[in-house]
């Protein structure tokens, strides 16, 4: 899959693999790809194809990346600098839709209407849960059901079609598929909760990324939704005063972190992503005892134990 | 196909069909997905999935559009302000990224892997020669081949696929296929030519931007490309303080629309386009006299004559 990666980020234009290489090359973690992966073992598949829709699968969480930083205007992303801030903001666009559109050609390659129907409604839908977190973005009100219909739809969307494009591949049935689907929405509401937790509680060496930068962006993520409703009437405007009307200084971010630690809102939110992560592995309970099954097991606790 | 552009501009999440809705129904002429109707048409093609497919075929393009004017940085598109200022950039990235997804999803519906393959390639190539452009831009060493690279990746590729997805929806056999494939690349690169050639030679009122926007923004253009060519070596001196350093005052464009004229460089990139539309026209000549046939014959006039 690593090579089938670096060869269709290629291109006679020499900037696409540049700027695509940037990102691909900079240690990211695989887990969507490796969800497909997984998934299609897990049902016994022998042949070629899961490869390449893996592939897609991590060229559209590629060109998320690059669109992302884009959009929130971010200088780093796992440790190094973000594309857009080397080749501008021009290039990022352009070699995401690029790497978006090789994502469909490998798909239409693999020729399962199926898995494109799965893997173009994720698109869709992560583009709208994109959208749907700018329209909340410093807003104070945002609830925790907002921010889940948040995150289902930029983040679990694609963990959810990566692991059901395995079955689909293997020719599994529609339990196959649906165990596979809710197995990867799950985890993918749960990885995205530690996301946001690690945002405020980890360590900027360990993240490749600043500490507090949501803060900073007026993103409203979990921590901050649960101080805030739990808050006294002071704390709630000195909130809607850093996210609202952005005084997210340093001093206010050190604020803002007391008061995450006062109502516990990080651990809270580990608690979300174990209650996640709890129904992803009895989405896989009923399926056989294998090695893969294991692995795929593994892998809810690796994201809600991960420190980046 | 109106009626599926709106249905399917349509999200729960409202800023979305906002977006998309304000370039939507800013009066862009559909000439792609006309393409893509008439060349079914054109094979008697009888059923409901060319309507499919030629709503596909606009959504691509309006993707382009919302993040060309992000990768532009225009403030003018047709007569009005773009969506980017409005909404902005974060907006037009994610709502393009959004209307490339139902793009997706509807050839996915329609079920044909041929037209799938065709479009998807197009997207490629489509972001390819946008990367090309912005590498070869503020380059005044650019040659007309290299121009060629670029507007035949950029536009006439897509033209190309609204033709050729027509024939392979009717079922129509490989020599059709090839046909309509011609005529699109060679009636896109005709179409392009002739908007580069309005960008200097235009009304401000016709083209709903302002003229000289190219030369603005560095961009090499065969009016351009001639006028450099064949000026003295002042005037290459001129040409590249104006687009490589970036002096492009009023002063400089009215300089640069004067040398523009002394070497009648918008007539001969008009004349390039005339011998595209040609070769467009002989590409058609084989099939059928239908009134079909024809349609296609006047959009080549058309797009040769057109004043926006």
């Amino acid at each position: 899959m690593n090579q089938l990666i670096l060869s269709k980020a290629g291109s006679d234009v020499q900037m696409i693999p540049e700027v695509a290489n940037h990102l691909i090359s900079s240690g990211g973690k695989r887990l969507r790809p490796m969800l497909t992966l997984a998934s299609a073992s897990l049902f016994d598949y022998r042949g070629e194809n899961h490869v390449k829709l893996a592939t897609s699968v991590e060229f559209m969480h590629t060109a998320t990346l690059l669109h992302d930083d884009v959009v929130d205007e971010s200088d780093l992303r796992r440790g190094k600098s973000t594309a857009r801030m080397i080749w501008g903001n021009q290039a990022s666009v352009l070699v995401g839709d690029f790497l978006l559109g090789q994502a469909f050609r490998m798909m239409v390659d693999v020729g399962s209407l199926d898995a494109l129907d799965v893997l173009s409604s994720a698109a869709c839908v992560i583009a709208e849960g994109e959208v749907l977190q700018l329209s909340v973005a410093k807003n104070m009100e945002t609830t925790e059901d907002d921010y889940l219909s948040v995150i289902r739809a930029k983040t679990a969307a694609l963990f959810a079609a990566a692991a059901e494009v395995g079955p689909i591949v293997a020719e599994a049935g529609r339990s196959g598929r649906n165990a596979l689907k809710s197995y990867g929405m799950n985890l993918g509401l749960a990885f995205q909760l530690v996301d946001d937790a690690l945002d405020y509680g980890g360590k900027a060496a360990d993240l490749g990324k600043n500490v507090g930068d949501d803060f900073r962006e007026g993103k409203i993520t979990l921590p901050v939704i649960l101080a805030y409703r739990r808050g006294t009437q002071d704390e709630r405007a000195f909130w809607r005063d850093a996210i609202e009307a952005g005084n997210s200084s340093d001093a206010n971010l050190e604020k803002a972190l007391g008061l995450i630690t006062k109502y516990g809102t990080l651990s809270d939110t580990i608690g979300r992503a174990v209650h996640y992560g709890t129904i992803a592995r009895d989405a896989l309970a009923p399926l056989p005892d294998t090695a893969w099954k294991s692995a795929l097991m593994e892998v809810i606790d690796f994201c809600i134990e991960r420190v980046n």
